[in-house]
């Protein structure tokens, strides 16, 4: 029997053609919110003897975590032969380290609660850092997509003369990727972070720069303040138009336009996290990934 | 080593006096979300080899459970001997069937990960209705302290001749222990529910009613919809005032006046959950439960 996919509810499109690509069955859940705020989650499909695939990105995590444990724990409850998850945007893994005592490290108590949800996880470019692998924190098998190929095409396609510049040193392993595909110029900054929102970077060399259009690439944005610093050391050395790529758009209100105030006259992300400016399109490298997930 | 408390933000005053009650020494848990929405907790004091106790009151549990789960999680990693919950209002109990196919039954799922993140738990008042017994869906030590003698005790200090009235036949189980507790005659009502916030009562008795002050008691009001059916109800009969008593407080905006505009004199609730009408207090039955938990 086909494997039958079951989306929360802001992914209906990407959720659709993944299901088309993959040759799954589209189901539904609905998530009825009772007046005091407690969720109800139902499968609308039947799933006994199915490979469930549940498709949820994982923005706003705090909020979505319990109702995705609930369809979850509901698949088995109905028989389902296993349950997979493909989360495009992976919650908490920038929180990889103890900085101060007594907090948690909820990049590794995340992925242990995920763990106990479902038999398998695909997702694209998780931000590893200090824990570099995905098996590192996961005991279940995982798979994490590249974006890059589809972020270096889309640099191809609409970026004549590319300089790729990325903001900090954890950037490298993308900008390398991006810059080796297209024979571009790249470098990569330093960041000194003092705050959510207090970043500052150094290390542009203006000459190589100037030679092409800046692409600034990065994994995640939210606030923006990375890029926005990027931006503002460009303009220090009389770069004023820069375009900027991100995977994963988790972009907080009034963080675009304080970009294109700066001097972005583009941005593109992905669509693991559905957005005004998604025009990566991560849909094809990820049914790839869904298509050799592991089966019972 | 005495045990340590630790309290999320919003119960601050109540775990300060439960503390003081079972000579625990209170700690802080400092909640910090990303502009992202993630949350960051730290457990602010040391807690290693020593009992601890989480207080945190479970409305807007999809919010709170994530946060919970990292606490309790850092709490175990820095070397916590045991780590128990005491939960005043415990989330998800309604949910205790799977009323359609397809749907979750979250009292029971709830549970079983609250069951894998503490070593005892402490609540007040649990909505039991199908599941007769928190100990057929906890497989941890649980206990269920009762708020009905602080209920009958605010009653028989504010209210002349009660009539103790229940809006549905869950409700028996309470009015009949307060009843007995005052001697005041008692009636319960019969329910029909047709959504969250569309509900009938019938079965009114006037001349019972009308032998007294009718207090209305139930466990839980959220919408407030059940208790103004009841109002409304012994506003036919000619009754326009009466006394709304509630365990769980946890009204969504424009519960209370609705139920103040159709004849609710006095509106009480205990501060299982802050709220205004907190006027009965469970710390002392709460403190007592706590003082006796479970111990390794």
């Amino acid at each position: 029997m086909k494997p039958i996919l079951f989306c929360f509810s802001d992914d209906d499109r990407l959720a659709q053609r993944l299901a088309a690509t993959i040759d799954a069955d589209l189901g539904a859940i609905r998530l009825h919110r009772f007046p005091d705020g407690e969720s109800l989650v139902t499968l609308q499909q039947d799933c006994a003897g199915r490979d469930v695939i549940l498709f949820c990105t994982l923005t706003d995590a705090d909020r979505k975590t319990l109702p995705l444990y609930f369809a979850a724990t509901t698949a088995r409850e109905l028989g389902a032969r296993s349950v997979g998850l493909v989360a495009p945007y992976l919650a908490y893994m920038r929180q990889d380290h103890r900085f101060t005592p007594g907090q948690s490290i909820s990049a590794q108590s995340y992925a242990e609660l995920l763990c106990t949800l479902v038999d398998w996880l695909v997702t694209v470019d998780p931000h590893l850092h200090r824990i570099d692998s995905l098996s590192r924190i996961f005991s279940i098998p995982t798979v994490a997509v590249s974006a890059m190929p589809a972020v270096a095409e889309w640099i191809r396609t609409n970026i004549p003369d590319p300089v790729i510049v990325g903001p900090d040193h954890e950037s490298a392993q993308w900008v390398d990727k991006v810059a080796h595909a297209l024979s571009a110029p790249c470098m990569v900054l330093e960041k000194i972070r003092s705050g959510d929102r207090n970043v500052k970077v150094k290390g542009l060399d203006p000459d190589m720069v100037g030679r092409g259009h800046p692409v600034v690439i990065d994994d995640i944005s939210s606030s923006g303040h990375t890029l926005a610093e990027v931006l503002k050391e460009l303009s220090s050395v009389g770069i004023r138009t820069a375009t900027c790529v991100v995977v994963h758009g988790v972009f907080t209100p009034g963080a675009v336009e304080m970009l294109q105030t700066l001097g972005a006259k583009q941005i593109a992300s992905t669509n693991t996290v559905p957005h005004p400016t998604n025009s990566i399109d991560i849909i094809p490298p990820l049914a790839e990934a869904v298509k050799q997930r592991p089966r019972r």
